[in-house]
């Protein structure tokens, strides 16, 4: 049994760990006629073609979204603006605008910028990752189960918002609209702010003596190396999305501030009563996560 | 081919995840002739017999360590005093004691404390361990391809030493002897601090509005997922941790808040490049633990 394709053409601009498993996931499960990948990188587009992941391959964005019907944008956030001047105007009346960007209020204000009338732009982020990047690492199994947030702004229709939900979910992922601005408050504390701890504790280690250094590499007890795993992450996108989802990563290292501070004056203290309490609590909060069926 | 067994009867005081997998261990590559479990806890002891993790289950500590050649305690840190003065005069000459703590200076001193003359002193430290805890949760090959670390004291034979490290081996383990001090300091940073920080934010997210903290756990993202199941590891147990390796925890907290204070200032700032330049540094750290097999 074949299904219609849900798109004609689809354009995806920027072929790294996501854009190269939206390209696989559209043509496994058969979403669109012609897939366009589009990537400034020589090497990107090289590995695209050999891994034969599109059905054209280009480096100009505005080129990949001239008759798309649905493009995708999955290049780091620091080249929103650039991107959205370079296919604003290309994209045809009726066309669909998306992206896979882990800050959504500024996604919507610089893809939107310069959009021609009667685009679509409906903002998404599909929460799945590894600690890999680029075109190789992908894969199309990587969404399936996980949850895509999608933040369509307010001119969007309702048509537009669902072909988008049904492709995340023809991928095998849940699909839940919400704000913006809430979604960037939410993911400054799953995500955001546990890079940015990960990404310190690692860089704390690499300024100790070399000898204790090299022990710590040594004996990476759990803790120290999920720590590792996520500080591992590709370090162009998580420098994007700290720039842009600055005042809500800032607010919640503030909460985290007030929380460490407790708990380190307990361990001053010797306070065993409260650090065993605390500790309780977390696991219970653990307990939901499971039962969330999100571990 | 069967080899002779290493141990002629083995005491292990403490039947949760590390005493119980020690006991399975022990039984599959056959290193003892006699297991003695001892567990304060009734229904940890019904869990043992159930299981047939042992041949003799007993809930008194002096009881089990009389006649064995080998006692390894595996209780959390705050029992040591007591266990040390249960076992100390029970044990016979030339009888080695050991452990499995996370804290090896205060281990020392609180198992040493009543030690009858003649008891080798070997203090160690598999790091090994799951989230899950209790004497159902273990199991054999928990040990397989780690680190364990060794702190003898002065006092113990080579032969004592070569014996407990031949132990660990024969699970499965590499084995390293460490100053305790030294190596309350490298796991302070590898092991305490992340468990102290993921403890912490899994807090600070039960502090969050209603609404915003459902949806943190339906959309828990790689980051935070990692995080809750470090902070899903044993209360007691992080607890003993935290009141036992007091100095080097707080002198690691110290480093490591210099350095969030300098990422939380670039972010501020919105300076870019540092931002990238630590990001960079920390995927480098990460390729050297995934190179020293340890991720």
């Amino acid at each position: 049994m074949t299904k219609r394709p849900l798109f004609d053409r689809v354009a995806i601009i920027g072929v790294g760990l996501i854009g190269s498993s939206l390209a696989r996931a559209i043509r496994l499960h058969g979403l669109a006629r012609h897939i366009v990948a589009c990537d400034a990188s020589r090497p990107a587009r090289d590995k695209v073609k050999e891994l034969k992941l599109a059905d054209t391959i280009v480096a100009d964005a505005g080129l990949a979204a001239t008759g798309a019907d649905l493009v995708v944008v999955c290049t780091p956030l620091s080249s929103y603006a650039a991107v959205g001047k370079a296919i604003g105007t290309r994209l045809r009346r009726g066309a669909i605008l998306s992206d896979v960007g882990s800050v959504k209020h500024t996604a919507a204000a610089e893809l939107g910028a310069h959009l021609a009338k009667g685009v679509h732009l409906v903002p998404g982020h599909p929460i799945a990752g590894t600690e890999h990047s680029g075109p190789a690492a992908g894969f199309a199994e990587l969404f399936v189960g996980r949850w895509c947030i999608l933040t369509p702004n307010a001119a969007a229709s309702r048509a537009a918002v669902d072909k988008v939900a049904t492709l995340w979910r023809r991928c095998g992922m849940k699909v839940e609209t919400m704000d913006a601005l809430h979604h960037d408050r939410v993911l400054a504390i799953t995500s955001h702010v546990p890079h940015l701890i990960a990404y310190t504790i690692v860089n704390t280690v690499s300024d100790l003596e070399s000898h204790t250094q090299a022990e710590v590499i040594k004996f990476a007890a759990s803790g120290f190396r999920d720590f590792t795993r996520v500080a591992a992450s590709d370090p162009v996108m998580w420098r994007d999305v700290f720039l842009n989802n600055r005042e809500a990563v800032l607010e919640m290292m503030g909460r985290l501030y007030e929380d460490i501070a407790l708990l380190q004056k307990a361990i001053r203290l010797g306070d065993g009563e409260m650090l065993h309490t605390v500790f309780t609590r977390a696991r219970a909060i653990r307990r939901s996560i499971v039962q969330a069926k999100q571990a």
